[in-house]
């Protein structure tokens, strides 16, 4: 069965685990891709072009930006980050369900251009693990874990465009329940138009004899 | 956990499965009820009150009618089939997902009045099948295989209103598949609004130092 992967946007919580639960999902199943970020920053010592990112000069990103070339794309600091839609678009096309790990404010520019996408938003089972993650193991001024707080709850603020939620409480149960959510998506109506055209289309020759 | 439960509206093609996939369903997992209609028919032999059927008379069916009782109800031939509202409810209250079997006519009935409800409907992999599985044994006439096709075609036209497909090739697969798209279905964000507001307020009162 050949299909059309899903892009999935996954966000959530700093200290819920997203980067261990994507790391689980690619693990475990083969049905999985992960987006590749370009960026200008420099390479560290070892990273490779197109592992974790793609590496550009400032003019090529400048170039693929009036081109078109990216789902979105932000300036941190000095250096640009983006998500190049060439690389996604071949993935999706080849039957993968991409999963692009990204903050609350790339994922809505993300929903602009690809509204079918599917938008997980990872948590903690609630506030006060959450807490006591971002506080760390009390290496931290109260400054910073003041503003990792505040940050939580201006994330926590964008949940309402998600789709679903995944609980990350037991790492095994959320990589289970995120990998069958995806995978129930695939079977949801919108998705199968194909499947359901072709349906009616023989129902309506067999109903006239042929 | 103590949640409500989802109502799960199921329809499909005659002859792809349904009532054994329901019956899969109730077996193999306990988070199920299936929702008891009620009917103005003669009870048959060895038929309990309250087991497949809540048996009513006329007037006391009327009355239910009346009182707004029924999620929806319709006469077919001569006699009153509806689905009580009150056992619904508790079961949902109870936490259980129910299950509602149904046809498309009534489905779209229960949508207006429980928009949240999720829509699955059953579908063989593909009209060749069905057509197979209509035809029977060759026992039927060509007149009879030529109108239960058009049905066919006529409820193919609804699929639209549903939100999944449940594709029963294997049967064990698509009890399955049923299965991890309910559960998923739970984690919905729109499902989840009090453990979203709760997370907010406690993450309002934390960077706030409290």
């Amino acid at each position: 069965m050949n299909h059309r992967g899903i892009l999935i946007v996954l966000s959530g919580f700093s200290g819920a685990g997203k980067g261990t639960l994507v790391k689980a999902l690619m693990d475990q199943y083969d049905n999985y891709a992960l987006s590749i970020s370009a960026t200008t920053r420099q390479p560290r010592e070892g990273e490779e072009d197109g592992k974790a990112y793609f590496f550009k000069k400032v003019e090529e990103f400048q170039q693929m930006i009036d081109e078109g070339a990216f789902i979105e794309y932000a300036k941190y600091v000095q250096n640009y980050y983006g998500t190049p839609r060439a690389y996604v678009e071949e993935m999706l096309e080849a039957g993968k369900d991409v999963i692009l790990e990204i903050e609350i404010q790339g994922a809505l520019k993300v929903k602009e251009k690809y509204p079918d996408a599917l938008f997980l938003f990872v948590t903690t089972p609630d506030a006060d693990t959450l807490k006591n993650r971002l506080t760390g193991r009390g290496t931290e001024t109260e400054e910073v874990i003041a503003s990792r707080l505040a940050r939580a709850g201006e994330e926590a603020e964008g949940i309402g465009s998600y789709d679903y939620l995944i609980i990350n409480d037991d790492l095994d149960e959320a990589v289970r329940e995120a990998h069958e959510i995806i995978q129930g998506e695939h079977f949801r109506v919108s998705r199968k138009t194909a499947f359901i055209e072709v349906m009616k289309e023989d129902l309506k020759r067999f109903s006239k004899g042929e």
